[in-house]
């Protein structure tokens, strides 16, 4: 399994959650963030402020997936998120090596 | 090492922080999240609402180990998270390749 | 890549960005997050007051960088987030496989 992470603008979460359910991903962790990219310093626009660029307000998705899954979930979240806009965001893949469901106790790929 | 991460129920934190301690797992550190399982659009009960489901409330609880414990560690947390109700979360590990203790420099597992 | 994550006394966001720009790094990402270490059940000193250490607030910083500079760059993080007092944190490396910069979809250390 992978673990995809994307820093992103927060008014792109719906676009990325309706996409990943298109894609037929099941579940998704959502946390409050704030960051910079390579404009520090510059501005970056966000609900019609500008802000100059140190720490602005993003969302931070993780998403479980299953390795067959992964690359293809990758430019799924990428396209969804994208504005075309500086400040649009990352997204990571990282190794995971166990996934249970608290629940039922089903491990790896049943646990998604 | 690796990094267990558990997504679950709020209301399991101190169970889980007991569970832990009683291991002998001496720190951890928690973010709030929120997220969606394989529900979404059915209904979750949360401090005795229902909730639509979508963007439940979640802790998201982070927990550096000794490969030797993780195994045991997922136990430990799935068991004290575990409500029998849906929503009870997720549980996954990755590997971490470098820990540092930021206080007094010591690496790997003697920065636990 | 790596992604380095520390969490850290909030008080030294400022001095970790610094010290990070100063190496080069252009980006990272900041959470609000809370937790305790080895001293649970003791005192820990934030802002003036006393907590007793149970999830005393910490930020959680990301920073996604190329292979050759992880090891370095832990260093210069640890170094700025250090005080010399309990609770200075912990800073941890992982393996990232694919990041994506979301605007260009440029991949692997060009995301960056
Ligand atoms: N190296 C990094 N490590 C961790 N997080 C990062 C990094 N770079 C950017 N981020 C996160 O991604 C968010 C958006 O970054 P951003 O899209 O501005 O990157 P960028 O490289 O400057 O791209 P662009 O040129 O399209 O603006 C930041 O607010 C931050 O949260
Ligand atoms: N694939 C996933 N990736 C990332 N986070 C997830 C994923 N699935 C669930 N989560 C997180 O775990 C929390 C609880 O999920 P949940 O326990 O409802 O999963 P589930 O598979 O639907 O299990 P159950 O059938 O027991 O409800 C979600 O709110 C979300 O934060
Ligand atoms: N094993 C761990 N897993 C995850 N997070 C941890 C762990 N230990 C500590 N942390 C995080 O790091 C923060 C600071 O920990 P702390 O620096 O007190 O660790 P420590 O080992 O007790 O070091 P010191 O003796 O210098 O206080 C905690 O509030 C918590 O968020
Ligand atoms: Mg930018
Ligand atoms: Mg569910
Ligand atoms: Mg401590």
């Amino acid at each position: 399994m992978k673990l995809i992470t994307a820093v992103v603008k927060p008014h792109r979460l719906d676009e990325i959650k309706e996409a990943l359910q298109a894609f037929g991903v099941h579940g998704l962790t959502v946390t409050e963030a704030s960051g910079y990219g390579r404009q520090r310093g510059h501005t970056e626009v966000y609900r019609g402020a500008e802000y100059t660029v140190d720490l602005v307000p993003k969302v931070r998705i993780e998403v479980l997936v299953e390795d067959d899954d992964a690359e293809q979930l990758v430019d799924v979240v990428v396209k969804a998120a994208r504005t075309g806009k500086i400040g649009d965001g990352k997204v990571w893949t990282i190794p995971v090596e166990t996934a249970v469901r608290v629940r039922t106790g089903e491990r790896g790929p049943d646990a998604l």
